[in-house]
Order: structure tokens, then sequence, then C-alpha cells
């Protein structure tokens, strides 16, 4: 039986775990027990306060997907519990003052209010190994996801729009904003692996989820045909993100909205 | 003499040096060859092909400071050399076509394309070691980040509204959202160091930075009045981040718009 530190708690080596406990002594000391305990499937040899006292993750949102759906598939997929608190609209003027800046998302990490969707999904995204491994790897996961992040704002932008223009706008929205992002996004998913395994790098990570979460979930809202089909590669992508086994359980056994 | 391994490149330790060469070399696996060139004055003993081929850094923007100015402070508080490529307006139909999205900035890392601003600050956040020291440091930094991406879209939206209600909306923007936002970011400030220190830990962060660009440099040329004086914490952060001497000789010496 070999141990195994980790940098804050020792552990015996895991034989089931061929990517994290195999590793040498040298590379566990950039691992950090989240990390552990979302992967592998040892308990700690010798627990610490830290480690018997486990992270409470409270993600606070109106009851619909939207913005806290990137973070409700992280959950999914690294197997963490966490409180996936849904505000009714009209509770929300009561409590809107208890969260800061009075908008939603926010994330309670152990008690600690973190708002902004970005943030959350970044943070979220670094404690579950989803933003690459090396800072080359996570910039281009940014920019997958500073992408949609724009496809985002640029759909919003119709939705508020004028009901005289709205239709105009959403043509122009869905063949030509829509159709330069989706050509960037192919051109990027191509250079890896032929456009057939992820945007970056050669497991999942923020960058998919969050394609899943914005073009199949969010963008939905405006036409129920999402415009993937013209880019089989996307919509190929789309299905195998939402086909990872976590995931999937996580689409069937959703709320509704 | 000690050696010293930083996971690349093998060190002597650097007696001048008390802040990182100092450290364990268990901690030393965590450090990384850029961050030591920047921070600690000793060469590498062993030199890798990495080592020896210093990294270039292209920032590609039009002549202006907008949403490259953090970028470019960021290069003058880690000393590093970046070639400053501004593009001017009339050139900028002929050479569209060579960005990704056709948008601007871009960073070049040794020929590579990083575009989307958000992307490249966190890029040379991390290569500069100006994105705290956990993830939760690094979220409450991107909280921050976030609340000033939100200042800008706001501000934007103020620039290009109709001119017959721009002047109502620009008041709106002031007194309503910039104030909130500003409240915002003093009790961030005020519940480190009591507001005299930085937005996050003991030292300047990629949150400092972009307060400094965004709120004295960019929303400036909505109103020359940028009303941080309505907030003595946050008109100081913005004097002592502009007084940190490599700043401030960017400041003094940096093209006038």
């Amino acid at each position: 039986m070999q141990l195994y530190r980790t940098g804050m708690v020792q552990k015996e080596l895991d034989p089931t775990c061929t990517t994290h406990c195999q590793r040498s002594v040298a590379e566990a000391y950039t691992f950090d027990v989240q990390y552990f305990r979302t992967h592998c499937s040892l308990k700690p040899l010798f627990p610490t306060k830290k480690e018997t006292q486990m992270t409470t993750y409270k993600l606070i949102y109106f009851d619909t997907r939207g913005l806290a759906e990137t973070a409700r598939y992280m959950f999914a997929l690294a197997g963490v519990e966490y409180e996936d608190h849904r505000i009714k609209n009209e509770e929300w003027p009561q409590v809107k003052k208890d969260y800061p800046l009075g908008v939603l998302p926010v994330l309670e990490v152990d008690g600690e209010q973190i708002p902004q969707s970005s943030a959350i999904n970044h943070f979220l995204a670094s404690e579950f190994g989803l933003l690459g491994s090396s800072n080359l790897e996570t910039a281009k996961i940014n920019v997958v996801y500073e992408v949609l992040v724009d496809s985002l704002n640029e759909a919003m932008k119709v939705d508020f729009a004028d009901p005289k223009i709205k239709e105009q706008l959403k043509t122009k929205f869905y063949d030509d904003i829509l159709e330069t992002h989706s050509k960037f996004l192919v051109e990027i998913l191509e250079k890896n692996n032929g456009g057939n395994g992820f945007f970056v790098g050669d497991k999942i990570t923020l960058a998919d989820i969050s394609f899943l979460a914005v073009r199949r979930d969010m963008l939905a809202y405006i036409d129920k045909d999402d415009r993937l089909h013209r880019h089989p590669k996307l919509q190929a992508l789309a299905d195998r993100i939402a086909a990872v086994p976590q995931i999937a359980e996580w689409i069937k056994n959703r709320p509704p909205v």
C-alpha cells in the first residue's frame, strides 16, 4: 500500500484510478483535495478538519435553466452535491436585497456569496478540473466561452427589441451573427482531432459544457430550431456532450424548465 | 549553492529574492518559468529549448486605449516585452479579414491568435501571476472584473443611444447603474485591509488593473468627471495603482490616446 500526499492530506494510492492517483508525487502537489474527492474513490487516510467538513455549495437562480445551467451541468459531471435553490418570480422582490447587486445567479461556497455567472462558471470549472492543462489551453477555452457570451448578448437584444422590428432582428441574428459565430466555433473544433472530440484538448472542458448550455438550452427559447443542423460538427458535439452519462442523467431528471 | 527545480527548468536559488526562490521545493512545483523570469533575477541553469526561445507577444488593437489598456498595464507591470501593434481606422477594412471574427483586440502568442479581450486579460493575468493564489481568490477577482465589464456594456448603450435620449440615459448611467456598481466595489475593497490595499489578497491583481483601465481610462470618454470622487476609497485605489512605478512609467510615456 502506497501513501500519497496531495499537499493537504495523505491518501492511499487508489488502484482503480489510472489518471490521477498513479501520477508522481511531484505532480500530486498540484492537486487539491476537492479534485481527488471528485475523481477518485479514495477517502483520506488522515483526514484534516477541512477534509471532514465537506465544502457546501448552494446555487441560487430563478426556476429556469438560463444563466445557471452551465454550472448545473458541471456539478452533474463532477458528481458533486449542491443545493439547486430556485426562486419563484413572485418571491424575488422580497429576497432581491439578500443578493449582491440584486442579481442572480449567485453561488454560495461555504456561505460565501459569488455573484456573476462568468465568475461562478470559471470557479466551478477550476474546482472540477474543466479549464484545461495550461494557460494557453485555458485561453482557448475562454475564447469559446466569450464567443458564446457574445451570442447570448446579441440574442438578448433580439428578445428585448420593439415587437415591430423583432422578426427582422431575429433573422439577422440567425443568418448573420450566429452564422459568423458558428463558423468560428467549427474552425476551432476542427483544428482539434478533426472536430470529432472536444473544443480544446482531449477531454471535456468548460468550453463544451457552456456550448451545450448556451446553444442548445438558452438559444432554443428564441427559436425552436437551434440552427445547429447547418453545422453537422457542432450538432454532433452537442449530441456527444449531452450523451456523457452524468450529463444525460441530469438532462433526463432535471426540472422541465 | 542550491539547485531549484520549477517543474520545467533547473535554477540556482536566488539570494536576492525573498518571496519566490526561498520557498520549499514542494511549493516550487506550482511555479512556472514565466513567473520566475518575471519576478526573480536568475537565469536558468540548464535552459531548455523553450527557455532559450523567449515567448513573443504581439497585442493588436486600434490606436486607442479601450479594450486593450488592461493588457498593456499588465505587460508594463510584469516588465515583459511585447509589440503594441496599433491599427489606424483607415487601415482596418483591408486587414479585418486577418483576425478571428474580424474583431480586435487580438493577442498573438508565438504567432497563435487569441481574440476576445476577457480571454486575453485572463491569459496574461495567469502568465504574470495576477489571478490570486487560490480558486476562491480568482473567483473574487473575476467578480470585480465582471462588474467592470457590466459597467462598460451599460456605458456602450449610452454611447450608441439616440441623441434625443442620450443625456437622459447618461444621467441614469452615472446616478443609478454606476453608483450601484461603485457601492458594491467599495464593499469588496473595504472587506480587505479596510479598503486601503487591493480588491483581493495582499498584492495587485487583475481586479485592480482592470478597475484602473475601465473606470479611469475608458469611462472618462463619456464624462470627463469619472465620478470616482464620490467614493474616496475607490479614488484612492485608482491613485495607488496608477502610482505603482511600472504603471506610472507606462502612463507617463504611453501614446496620448
